[in-house]
């Protein structure tokens, strides 16, 4: 069993209400892969960065036991850098740079022995770039997860579909549900973005939970943890991402009734990931906090 | 035991994208009583009406078990009149027209044999109209309600503070909260309401759900149901109050573990509140078929 994750790794400068960062390490693989390894022992990564990149992260992230072969580096290029500004309810943000940088023609190289894991996380890439990965795989992994965004709906949207019709489970917050499916209604939306391909759907809300569609009109809803503070909500919808992933792989499961609880782990480490600038938190965390945390997401909801 | 509501009895006239109504009852008081109604049969109501009102409204909520001999009617004079219109996203509306009329000095008179509630509900009027019900009281009842909005903290935020240093809980939307605490994390804005007298609050976040915060950190989240369409919003949040005091005055409880199960029928009678225009729904719905539709909320969150 493994599960395979592709993704950016990158470098971010982030401002919020509480201080702003220089460049430090971001990107939705890195969030994602981290996130997954709290769970599950047999992770690898396939990304791409830079010469510039912070090399000692790639290290802690084998320490965390996420294999970064797939990871190539390319000589005299740099890696995509993202700068972005949030609001003051935390809730919105402008980004103010995108450098694509060694994204923009990324070939994602499947390490060897990597070639046929059960599970795989798709993080946001242009749809081009998930396809390909999912074409030099040997055999169909038991559960494939996406994740994209509306700059892809605007500009890519016919690859952007041929790689929905290709996955199982499509995770997207609910501003672009509605765009990808013009609904207002996110039940509506989901039924519309379900017939494109994903049999499973899960919007994210942010503060607000998630949403997990599937079958047979099944519906599950997650919430997240009230918290005092939001100090940097960057990456959070990858953590949860990861997360759900990273359990769902520790338990082998693949259906609805097995991602509940899942949507639980991933919106509980996702509530450690924005306690701290970047990874930060998610670096010093362990299996055992997310557990102990997992109370109060009980308390929260459990009649 | 018994349940005593005080609200608007009232017109509106309502603009959503799936039409608009004429003149149509409404007033927080009449979707309270329907809803509390659907739980308690010892439900009692005070209020006040002008000439024009829909006196058939009148028996129908007699019908429904509620007790109107508080709702004065005054001679010569206009009911409450209030107009909105939803924008396309339904979480969002313009009032058009407000008309206070027989509000303007409504003098609460307390009907003979209730004067001893054991739970009273103030449905959103002038503090000092709460106030002073609260104050015609021979006894003081076992919770007190209060829903409030940004209205009253414009124009009279003293006796508002008084009014929450009285009650038990207090129902008021995210948005509210924020207003009323200067805080913009919920939490910390828990804290400061709850500061202001109130053991509990209820923050109601519409089509996301509403939190319940209580004595030593307790929070617990109860979710809206995801539907396909959403009619008209208007009185969800009093149907919501409604439902959660009327099953609470069911079951004879107070505390905070007892408020779980009532804040998913509050829930889940909202649902149906918001499928028709106005008092509509309400009226043709049963507890059987909330009892039906609480299988759902539990699909929703069960592990």
């Amino acid at each position: 069993m493994s599960l395979l994750i592709i993704g950016s790794v990158a470098f971010d400068a982030i401002e919020t209400p509480f201080g702003q960062t220089g460049k430090i390490v971001g990107g939705s693989a890195s969030y994602i892969s981290l996130a997954s390894a709290l769970f599950y022992p047999k992770v690898g990564l396939t990304a791409v960065v830079g010469e510039d990149f912070d090399f000692d992260f790639l290290e802690r992230l084998k320490k965390q036991g996420v294999d970064t072969s797939g990871v190539q580096v390319k000589k005299g290029e740099k890696s995509f850098f993202w700068s972005g500004k949030y609001h003051l309810d935390m809730n919105s943000r402008d980004t103010l740079v995108t450098e694509l940088n060694v994204l923009g023609d990324f070939d994602p190289i499947i390490p060897e022995g990597w070639d046929s894991p059960d599970y795989v996380m798709l993080g946001n890439l242009s749809p081009q770039v998930q396809i390909t990965t999912l074409n030099r795989l040997k055999k169909r992994p038991k559960l494939v997860v996406m994740d994209t965004m509306n700059f892809w709906m605007e500009i890519a949207l016919p690859e952007l579909k041929e790689v929905l019709s290709m996955v199982d489970l499509l995770t997207i917050n609910d501003e672009e549900a509605r765009q990808l499916s013009g609904e207002l209604s996110l039940v509506k939306a989901a039924r519309v973005i379900r017939n494109l391909g994903p049999k499973y759907l899960i919007i994210k809300k942010g503060e607000h939970g998630a949403l997990l569609f599937g079958p047979d009109d099944q519906v599950y809803f997650c919430p997240a943890l009230p918290l005092e503070d939001v100090f940097d909500p960057t990456g959070a919808g990858d953590t949860f991402a990861g997360g759900f992933l990273g359990y769902m792989a520790s338990t082998g499961a693949t259906e609805f009734a097995d991602m509940r609880k899942a949507l639980m782990y991933g919106s509980c480490t996702a509530s450690f990931c924005i306690e701290k600038f970047g990874t930060q938190r998610l670096e010093e965390i362990s299996r055992a906090d997310i557990e102990a945390r997992m109370e109060k997401f009980h308390n929260l909801i459990a009649l």
